[in-house]
Formats: structure tokens, C-alpha cells, sequence
């Protein structure tokens, strides 16, 4: 027998004992829907995981969404009405947002000439990667007699320490080394960009309070560092986001109630040169990975040299990281439950895999769960953020996911 | 330094230096398509793929192509003229080819009510994957009417030694412990299906022949006494795939004609009861994967604390398994070059990402290659098999990749 994760707090059973999401039962949903596999993201989460957020956090920090953690239009919708801004990476994710009305920003390595005119002439602020995209990005400015709005992506001396995707301290296709960001100010700010300030993210899918305070006030203390050295105050600078879920037995989830008392002490003690800049989280996972619960039907119930074998409509296809093959190095369960006898007992040990004609294509294994048949409904749940985006969604052919917001 | 996988062989450069594909060079390529990032497959590649499979192995083997490792429609099409039969993974893959002449069959779990009644109605072999699916074909061809083309997918109590993924000799969501097909046989047979053999996959990427010749010699003789168990002679046998390719340092090529000798001597002394049997083998990767290249084009060259990273305009959502993260338990680098300097003494170590915002995305990692700038192209070999349907193409929202058969 192997672990399950731990299903995200707050989800229940109604009186039939089928699980329920944002209040209606998951066959209702599904009818809905008209079939499965479906995503289904409840709003309601996620305006909760917003709010908790604002409770936590000081009111000087601003929170933006990371796109890229999930771009369904209907989701981005609500929660333009929910959040300060949108970070995005890429002019595809600039198009799904646009018509919002928020504040955007584009950050990424590889961003291609035309992709920074088009960010330049919507008046969205560019994170610069490197001294070689600040240049591509002045060169349009000056030929197009436009004016950019640039902000310098840093690359920190320290990292994020249990961080699940070490992204600062090392060498990295990401931003500008810290020792070479003053210089880079001056000259972007002499060239006459519009200069926003400074994003420093340092890791990501962190569940440790005391790592994320650590990585906050060192981030404050750069930002005020490097802006002292180039003699410019930051009009705003992005602390980054690196806000961890549960998704795997014993992970314990983040106390950001800790963190955002940190940050706001660090704030109070900042340097002069950072009174009057606006801070930002960017938050993905964080805000709607708890929210989303993919569901898919078993279709097929089997033996095998002494093992059961749940087989669903479902897979790696629309659920790449629950298979274990997304930047992890041992495969671990997700948390995962049969919808239809959502908090019964767990009776029998079985196996769920997807559709997919691949071994790779296993969504629990050798779990605990109730009795399950022939056309029950199983529920992988922290589907919210890198889901059906983050997945080969064409792999065999099989039919695309569908995906509803309640 | 880490080393990079081995280019295949016959791939050569124009008189200018540059990776020609097919005859072409890669800047006249990217020219026709419009574009990077693009994946060309040369078509002679193929051909010359099949005509070593027919020259190494007794013509009384079918070939089969297994669309699953690429179903970009030209490629398909120039398939049909060349091999005896499609392997499909679902009834999409199956629409892909229908109109193409040629036998089917369709394996893979999970298969639905109504993809069951679609290939029954369509005169497709159904390669049973459990005996639950055999009862839900055989209760739709009872209320409509039909009759069904079925085989039986075995797992089989032996495995490929050395596979890249182990299918057989384990508890398994593909087919029915070999102990327990001969009674289904007997079963389907007496409830008036029109019965087309046996199917046995074991396994997946082997380069040993040894290797391959112990589990075609062990399958074939399952295949009798599973047979002869039933007391029924197999129309069709198919003997699975598991041919590899090399793609990381130090993989050798397979030597398919030693494979192909011993098969004819295992067939040549076969049980009686496999004397008119139609045996097929079933090849994906190794057909297509050495005859596509996946080309992008540099769009920064940056250094980070003394490391040069060349940043392109493709990335893990379109080449998921060059990013080492499908399948692989550590990243090991593809073979990859400077297009634009094919073949020229490499001058620097450098690490290749793709434009994706995130540390994953990870095409050469620390390799020394020839100097390259920003505009110059890069290619990635291997990349003919699960390659685009096999990534996160959605992912970020970035441009979707170009496809070409040359």
C-alpha cells in the first residue's frame, strides 16, 4: 500500500454520500458538463484563498496572478475581480487578459522581437531576462519612437530554501545577475524607458513559513541594495510568489499568516529608498490549485496477477504532474478519492491509471480507497494549477478534458 | 561538461555548413514553414526505416505502424504506402487513418462503450485489454447486431530485459494474464465473434538484440501453447514492438537483422498450431523517431554567473521528453547542434532552454557545442516520435509548433 496525498480541507460529502464541489455533486456537475474527463474550479475557493491572503498580508502588498498556473477564460474573469494584477509569459497569455482592465506584466526568458513591441505598444511592463532582450527591447523603442515600460527581472544570490523548483542563487536563464542589475538601471533609465522597478522570484511550491520570510526579507534587503547602488528608487518591485499546496502524504500546508506578519515587519524596517514603492505577491498555484478537482469515469475494472486495476477515461493527458512525470524525481500519489463514495472507508487496495496506451499513464497507485465500479466517478484533486495547460492534451488522440467554473 | 546523445547517422551539412534535412537546409526549411519553431520529418528516413525492417525479417512478418508515435497527417499518409497495418489508440487515432486503406487494430485500456461500438461498426480488430471489456463488445454486438473483430492483448509472464518500460511479467492495465486468455478465446469465440488472435507488448525502446530475440522466442511460444490451450489456431499474431533507438551517450543502435534472423529461425520451427497464422510486428518509434528533427532559433545568448545559456523560441511544449521529463527518472541530454554550424568543432559549453518560465524547460544542459549567436538555429534529433502530441502544447500559452514532411 502507498500513500495518498491529503485531500484539500473543505470538501464534502452531500447526504448520498457523493463528493461535492462549490455545492453541487459531482454527477450533477459531470451532467452538466456533459461527460468527463472535466475540470471543474470552484470560485468560491478561490475567492476564499484570496481573501485569506489580504488578511495576512500587509494592504501596501499587492497580489497578482501568475497566468500561467491556469488560463481558463471564465476563471481569469472572476478573478480579475479579485486581484491587482496579472503576470504573464507570453503574448498568447497578454491576449487572455487584456481586455481585463488590470495591470499586466510579461516576464520569461526567449521573449522574441515581436512579442516585445506588441507588450511595448500595449503599455504592459517587461521583465527583462538579460542585458541582450534590454537592448532588443530599446532598439523597438527608438525605431517605433515609443516608450517602453521596463522593470529588470533579478537574478538572486540566494535561493529558496525546501523550495520544490530552485530557481535563484544558481546560474540561470532567468533575469539579470544581482551584481550586474545597477548597471542595467542606469542604462535602461538614460536610454528614457518608463523604468517599473524590479521582480526578484526565487523559487517555487514552498511549504515552509520560515524559508518564505528568509526569502522575502533577503529579497527586500536586494531590492533596496541594488537600487541604492544605481541611485533610483524602484516605483514597484514584484517579491516574486513561491506560495506552496499540499500534494503528497505528510506535506503540511503553508502558515501565511506567519509569512505576511514577517513581511510586514521587514517592510516597516525597509530602507529609505523603498518608501514609497509598491510591492507585489504573484501567486498562482497558491490562490487556485487547491480549487480545482479533475474527475473521470472508471470504465473498467480488472485483475492482474493479484492486483485491481481501476481504468478511467481520464490520464496523464489532461493530468501530467498527478502521473509523476513534471519535474519530479519520485512518483507520489496525488490525493485522490472515488467521487460517488466520497469519506467512505477505505476497503480494498487498487490501482487507477488513465486511457492511455502507456504504463507511464498512472493516476494512484496501490491506494486504499472504497469499492469502486464500472462507471463511478474518481476525483484527482490540487488540479487547479498546472493541469490540463501543463499536460499533452493530443497524446493518442484521446478526447480533450472539459473544464467549468462553479 | 555532460555529453550529448549521438546525432543519427546521414544527417549532413551543405557546403555552407548547414543541417540539411532531407536535401534541404534548415534555413530554407524554417523559410517554407513560415517559421520556428518546426518539426521536420524526412520521409527518406522512413522509407529507408522499412526497407531495413523488410530486408531483416522473413516476409511472413507483417509491419505494422503504430500511429501513437506520430500522427501528423503527410507522415501517416506516407506510411500507408509503405507498411501492412495501423495500430490505433483510440477511436481519434482511428479517424486518422481510416481513409487510408489499410487493416487496423486498436488496443489500449479504457476503451469506452461508444469507441467500442464505432470500431466494431467500422470492421476494426479490438484487441481486448480485460475480460469486462470483452463482455461490454460482446453485449453491443448482441443488441445491434454485429458481428466483432476481436483479439486479445496477453500479458505475458515474461518481460523485455533492458526495456525502457516494462510491460509484461508484472500486474498490468494492458491485456489479460496469459493464464487466463485461453478460456476468454474459447469464450468470445463461442458467443459468435469473428476471433483475430493474439497481441503481446512487453515492453518498449530496447537496443539489445539479446534482449529482443529472447522475448520474440518466448512470445511466440506463448502464443502456441496459449493456442493450443484453446484449441484454436490464431489468424493473426502480434509479436508487439520494443524496438529503441539510441538517444543519450553511449546507447548503440539495435541491430535489427540479428533480431530478424533468430525470429525466422523461431518461426521456422513453430508449433503447428501457428502454422497459417499472419504474424505482425508493430514499430512506432523506431521507424519515425531518427527521421525528425525539432529545429529552433536562438533568441538570446545570456551569461549568469558564468554560465552561457542559449535561449530559443521552442521548449518542453513542444519536445516534453527532451526536457527529460517523460518517462525519465534522470535527464540525460538528446543529441542536439548548432544547425546554422553543422559539424563544426565545438568552441564553448553551453546550456540550451527553451522560452517556457520555468526551470524545467531544459533542451542541452552544460554541452559543447560550436559558437552560436542569437538568429541561429538549433537542432534537436529524435524528435520524429513523441515529440509534439507528446507535450504540454497549451502550456503558457506559447505559439503552437510548425510541422513538415519533406
Amino acid at each position: 500500500m502507498k500513500a495518498l496525498g491529503p485531500i484539500p480541507a473543505g470538501y464534502e460529502a452531500d447526504n448520498e454520500g457523493r463528493l461535492t464541489i462549490g455545492g453541487w455533486n459531482a454527477d450533477v456537475l459531470v451532467g452538466e458538463a456533459c461527460g468527463t474527463p472535466l475540470f471543474v474550479y470552484d470560485s468560491r475557493r478561490i475567492a476564499d484563498q484570496v481573501a485569506r491572503f489580504r488578511a495576512a498580508f500587509p494592504s501596501e502588498v499587492a497580489l497578482h496572478y501568475a497566468v500561467k498556473a491556469n488560463p481558463y477564460a471564465p476563471l481569469l474573469e472572476a478573478m480579475a475581480a479579485m486581484v491587482d494584477g496579472f503576470d504573464v509569459a507570453s503574448t498568447g497569455e497578454m491576449g487572455r487578459v487584456a481586455h481585463l482592465g488590470l495591470p499586466i506584466s510579461f516576464a520569461g526568458p526567449g521573449k522574441r522581437d515581436q512579442e516585445l513591441e506588441t507588450a511595448i505598444r500595449a503599455g504592459i511592463a517587461i521583465n527583462l531576462e538579460s542585458e541582450g532582450e534590454a537592448e532588443r527591447a530599446l532598439a523597438i523603442c527608438k525605431r517605433e519612437k515609443l516608450t517602453a515600460k521596463l522593470a529588470i527581472r533579478v537574478n538572486p544570490p540566494f535561493g529558496l530554501k525546501g523550495s520544490g523548483q530552485k530557481m535563484g542563487g544558481l546560474p540561470s536563464q532567468f533575469g539579470i545577475d544581482h551584481d550586474r542589475a545597477p548597471a542595467l538601471i542606469r542604462h535602461i533609465i538614460g536610454a528614457g524607458a518608463d523604468w517599473q522597478g524590479l521582480h526578484i522570484f526565487a523559487g517555487s511550491q514552498a511549504l515552509q513559513a520560515d524559508a518564505l520570510i528568509d526569502l522575502q526579507r533577503e529579497t527586500v534587503a536586494l531590492a533596496a541594495s541594488i537600487c541604492e547602488e544605481a541611485s533610483h528608487a524602484p516605483p514597484h518591485v514584484n517579491l516574486g510568489g513561491g506560495f506552496g499546496i499540499p500534494y503528497f502524504a505528510k506535506d503540511e500546508p503553508l502558515d501565511i499568516e506567519t509569512v505576511g506578519e514577517a513581511l510586514a515587519k521587514a517592510l516597516s524596517e525597509r530602507l529609505k529608498i523603498l518608501a514609497d514603492t509598491q510591492f507585489a505577491i504573484e501567486l498562482g498555484r497558491w490562490l487556485v490549485g487547491e480549487a480545482g478537482v479533475y474527475l473521470a469515469r472508471i470504465v473498467d475494472r480488472k485483475e492482474s496477477r493479484g492486483k485491481t486495476f481501476l481504468v478511467t477515461d481520464g490520464g496523464l493527458h489532461h493530468q501530467l504532474a498527478a502521473s509523476g512525470n513534471f519535474g519530479q524525481l519520485l512518483r507520489r500519489n496525488y490525493p485522490v478519492a472515488i467521487a460517488s463514495r466520497f469519506g467512505a472507508e477505505p476497503e480494498e487496495e487498487v490501482t487507477i491509471t488513465g486511457c492511455l496506451c502507456t504504463p507511464l499513464d498512472l493516476l494512484a497507485d496501490e491506494v486504499m480507497l472504497p469499492r469502486a465500479e464500472v462507471g463511478d466517478l474518481v476525483a484527482i484533486f490540487c488540479a487547479g494549477a498546472y493541469g490540463l495547460t501543463a499536460s499533452p492534451t493530443a497524446f493518442l488522440s484521446q478526447p480533450m478534458a472539459r473544464e467549468m467554473l462553479v
